[in-house]
């Protein structure tokens, strides 16, 4: 099946993905006064005098904003606003259908970061939270940073925390089936754009200390020179004392996580890994490694971006439910703890992982809603 | 009934007016490949291809964004952002039951007019066309120039233009019903924020020549010192060469038109119009003069803003035709000319105009259909 072919047939038959309609009948001069003027002035007041009343009485209290420059889009790269369009459309369906909540894509047409984050910061009242999506690395994270301190409502760059989210439950259980213990595990991380950065921090929290980076050039170390500022910071927190390549750093390591580039991966690569190889090659659409020639190098699991394969690494197991907990919560902000809860969740609804078995499904019942419960759960503890 | 106190409680019942779905199933991982990755890249690339696409594969392309500062909302001031929502919201509801389009609102946390300009043009690619709403005199007049300038998709701010339409359009009927020409009409306009400016303007360009402007101050004339940039313009196109006070000014006249204050007008100014008076008093909540007094005092027709008397110039009766139409013929700027069609195209649709019925009643059949067809004949016109 040509999925593109398909796909924009669908989109030319439908004319868009999402539609808005009224929770309200306004059929007579009643329902017109009471939906508008002058009754609408009722409960604009009630939110005037008491702002917290927002979330109940309007859609916009509980609905995610779903924005993107377009720099940085699916595996197509920096098409631009327009184009990213059907992409944050795409997200908004999951959104609804996954976690039940009000979702609107709004594309920005700059890619220049203080523009972003003012545009962003004057339109946030229209919202209950904003799920950034397809911002290009390194600008992602000094966006992500700066509305994080500037706005009240719960902002997350989705590459980046959702996808850490979901490999790291996906971790838990292969940690599980190989018979590893955490404090035990080495692992590379190929790659440090939004996705890798994320993983590296969130893995680093959860305990994982024997975490060794590589990006393009191989292993970021201290032999290297002009570092970028946030792979700095992946240095500080990462042992990768010595530099090398990835084919010099993969050696001996318990696990590969690849958010990089189709193919990297080699037989001899797969070899001189530790025991029971766990290999997450995330790339998308071609991963790292071919998951079958992994499997017959010796390779105990593999995960990867796609749903063809077993042990699909989806970030939409991780956003709708961790947007829906924030709603349900009031939670003003997401936290490390959150994301962790919500791995720790997703892994705990696998009941008996296995080596094809580390993560639900996508369209397993209850995901999202174990999340959400878990998220807030979570802003609860720190209240 | 207490609209207010009813509104708060449907609003609570129904936690906010709008809802946002699917308009396709994602069940299962063929419809997931579709809506989303990895499907969605054909209509993303092909949008990078052939930007005119946007409007058939996406629903940003056909969505009017309902945007706000919350500086002037309904008769309750400046609100501010969060306040204004349950207007927007309400705006949008009509948006969709009288022209069946999409809209989003969106308020801004600023009242800045550079950041206002700056985040509309950044976020514009998200949408069909720009409705303004509920933004102060006189920096209204300024955003909408400068986003009419800037943007290639239809922008109009509704409490000036939707309302100078509905307006023009109550008058050509009771020109006809008072046996009136155009050509001898004398009118006067008090009232110089978003409404009356707009109002002057369209009734000038129409070919009313005979129009005294006043504001709070009086008649808009050259003895006047400091008028602000927009009165200049006003007193440039307005026959007020003698100063005085609204009460000289309405002497002999046949029309006034007011977008001010309540209770302005007594019993002598109607007296000392012209025969057969023609009073068009829309300040909301509480007009300019108690129609039924008005009546009894010799007014021949008289129009409010409000739902209980007869004559409602109402704007829902113009901007969703009007959206409609720029959607239909794919038209990028909203001229005076589409305003005039869509004025005369709702004065044709009275078609024994009354005393009591100068306008269409906002629930009657087919007036957004209609107006949106004069507005997309008259595009074709132009091109």
């Amino acid at each position: 099946m040509d999925f593109k072919k398909e796909s924009i047939q669908l989109h030319k038959e439908k004319g868009g993905k999402l539609e808005i309609s009224s929770r309200v009948p306004v059929r007579n001069k009643q329902q017109l006064s009471l939906a508008y003027s002058p009754g609408v002035a009722g409960p604009s007041l009630e939110i005037h005098k008491h702002p917290a009343k927002y979330r109940d009485l309007t859609s916009a209290g509980k609905t995610i904003a779903i924005i993107s420059d377009g720099s940085a889009v699916l595996g197509l790269g920096n098409i631009g606003a327009k184009a990213s369009m059907p992409v944050m459309e795409g997200k908004a369906v999951l959104m609804k259908q996954f976690a039940g909540l009000n979702s609107i894509p709004i594309v920005l047409d700059t890619q220049n970061t203080d523009e972003i984050v003012e545009t962003i910061v004057n339109i946030a009242a229209s919202f209950a939270g904003i799920n950034l999506e397809d911002f290009a690395a390194p600008q992602c994270f000094e966006i992500e940073k700066r509305l994080k301190e500037r706005l009240d409502i719960p902002v997350m760059h989705d590459d980046q925390h959702g996808t850490a989210v979901v490999v790291l439950a996906g971790l838990i259980n292969a940690l599980k089936v190989t018979t590893r213990q955490k404090n035990q595990v080495k692992i590379v991380v190929n790659g440090t754009g939004a996705a890798g950065v994320a993983i590296i921090k969130l893995l680093d929290l959860y305990g994982f200390d024997a975490i060794v980076a590589c990006d393009s050039q191989g292993v970021i170390s201290k032999q290297r020179k002009n570092l970028s500022p946030i792979k700095q910071e992946i240095l500080h927190i990462t042992q990768s004392k010595e530099g090398g390549s990835l084919q010099d750093a993969i050696k001996g390591m318990d696990v590969f996580i690849g958010v990089s580039k189709a193919n990297l991966l080699k037989k001899n690569d797969v070899k001189n890994m530790n025991r029971d190889p766990i290999i997450f090659a995330l790339a998308n659409p071609v991963p790292e490694i071919n998951p079958e020639k992994a499997s017959k190098w010796g390779a105990a699991i593999i995960a990867t971006g796609r749903s063809d394969y077993p042990n699909q690494i989806n970030n939409v197991l991780a956003f709708p439910g961790i947007f829906r907990g924030t709603i349900d919560g009031g939670v003003k902000n997401i936290t490390d703890d959150m994301k962790i809860a919500a791995a720790e969740a997703l892994a705990k609804l696998v009941s008996r992982p296995t080596k094809r078995k580390i993560v639900p499904g996508v369209f397993e019942k209850g995901v999202a809603d174990t999340v959400a419960n878990e998220v807030k759960k979570s802003s609860k503890k720190q209240k």
